[in-house]
């Protein structure tokens, strides 16, 4: 019952009170990372009311945009995802919890459509069922900082079909299609036979599209290929690779583009025709990914942690690699 | 085509450069205040991330928590306003957007259960028809700041049933019970034959309910009354009124309590009964309300607002009663 003696009386709260109030209510559990991340929310929340004085109509018209977005969401959709995306929410989480050092790939954001049903497919299947596309070959490896290469890589590959939507954005999905997963062979080389991607609309027909639409922005990505990468020691890895020159490349809907993640594509020549069994003339992706450990990735992600935190003034210390304020 | 001159290269962002660059591609638009709103937004949303270091694991549980609060709203439950309501927003929203000079009567917030259907009653009725409940007569007065009677008022009244459930919470709710809408007299009167409030749980069976349980608080409003005041060129006015020596009374769970709302209840005299038809002994609610005009209502609100944006150090004019960034 020591709870209840600590719990403040809440009455006559104001403007001026609602926030201590808030947060002292807040502060009863025992989860410190809890308490810490329910008092951040809680100021920041009412901050921007009292920064912006807003209106009931606003309040109302906020709760009900946030009704939609979860009511459109579905076991394919997600539109908080696309709605964090659009607000450079995303690519900021991707970029706490996953820094790279200068020679290691860069990541991008893992999107909406990322599924878990892909199949895994032997190096040098055609991952891309869709007639209409433009044949790809991408020959890839994925090798660690000091240029050994990395074996046993589970590597989860997806793009939308040659229309610019992704397999479960159809109505009709049947197996999926245009995603899978390779291993990297011995010498961390995977390969595979995909389609040349496009640029495309994210979803647009909800409150996130909406909320693009008013603020005069478009909604499209430049074309890519998702690449995520998995093994047991190594950083969980989500990157893409974007086509230079697309109409898109400086101004993707979500922030995902990095100069580093823009790769040039080639044509196959007779060589690689012959070894990769594909037509002579064939779209080719080359790719070297260059992957950390997930001791190199936490050891970063503290470093970087406890200076930015310092740097803002925060009194934190790192408890599971995730800041709580320090008391002591 | 000048909006696209305007765009800023979108690569290469950073947990440094991201917010200014999403808050310069939301800023194509012509809607001032739109802009300043998604301003305020994005920085907040950011500033929470950096300052949590928010990881992966926890961004996805709110997004996740988000789909989950949007999928159990209804036409007849709205999670959002709940999350609103315990987090301190709504009181906060309702404090910013309706002052009250301290000879009126202090306002409390909606919460999520009014409906647009109750009945419009003759002054007397009985609005409850829970068999449960213990009656209660409720004589009241509406006057503006200057004890002058305000004739025509319709006050929207909502309470729940003995059980502590409102109609819509019932799943084979038929008529509305516990609700209707009275019109003042010519001496601003109005009065009903209501029930005894009880203290209640708000839903909490969802997404709401178990955050209130991760944090260690109880989920329970102190007795009350909601009572609801329009007439044109009045403030549109919210309040309730709780009962005095409630357990909830200094720990509602939304905050909704001011000690100028806290009642006693009386019990009905002889001559009373007489007079209101209603046995002798009968729970008596007394409460003289007074209401401003919606001219004062907007008068203080832009008066506070100035003031409470000075300071904070913004530099900003009111447009519509709502702030917008001072360029000149």
């Amino acid at each position: 019952m020591a709870q209840n003696t600590q719990t403040p009386e809440l009455l006559d709260l104001t403007i001026d009170n609602i926030t201590p109030n808030t947060i002292r209510i807040n502060n009863q559990g025992e989860n410190e990372r809890l308490k810490y991340l329910l008092d951040r929310l809680v100021t920041h929340l009412h901050d921007f009311a009292r920064e912006t004085r807003l209106s009931t109509d606003e309040w109302m018209t906020a709760l009900l945009f946030l009704t939609k977005a979860g009511q459109i969401c579905s076991d394919v959709r997600q539109e908080f995802i696309l709605l964090s995306d659009i607000l450079g929410l995303s690519l900021l989480i991707d970029s706490i919890n996953h820094p790279k050092p200068p020679n290691a790939t860069e990541g991008s954001l893992l999107g909406p459509f990322h599924t878990h049903d892909a199949p895994t497919l032997p190096n040098g299947a055609r991952m891309a069922s869709d007639p209409e596309g433009e044949p790809m070959l991408a020959i890839c490896t994925v090798k660690d900082t000091e240029g050994n290469p990395v074996a046993g890589v589970k590597i989860d590959i997806w793009e939308t079909d040659s229309s610019g939507h992704y397999d479960v954005q159809h109505s009709d999905r049947g197996e999926p299609s245009e995603r899978c997963i390779l291993v990297s062979d011995e010498q961390g080389r995977f390969w595979f036979k995909g389609i040349k991607p496009v640029s495309y609309p994210i979803p647009h027909d909800g409150p996130v599209g909406k909320l693009l639409v008013l603020l005069g922005r478009h909604c499209y990505r430049p074309a890519h290929v998702h690449f995520m990468f998995e093994k047991p020691g190594w950083d969980h890895f989500i990157t893409a690779l974007y086509l230079r020159g697309d109409p898109y490349e400086k101004s993707d809907a979500v922030f995902g583009v990095k100069k580093s993640l823009v790769i040039d594509l080639d044509k196959v020549d007779k060589k690689t025709a012959e070894e990769y069994d594909v037509p002579e003339g064939t779209w080719l992706l080359r790719k070297d990914f260059v992957i950390i450990t997930e001791k190199e990735s936490l050891a970063l992600r503290d470093e970087l942690s406890t200076k930015a935190l310092k740097d803002q003034g925060l009194k934190m210390k790192l408890v599971d690699h995730l800041p709580v304020p320090d008391l002591d």
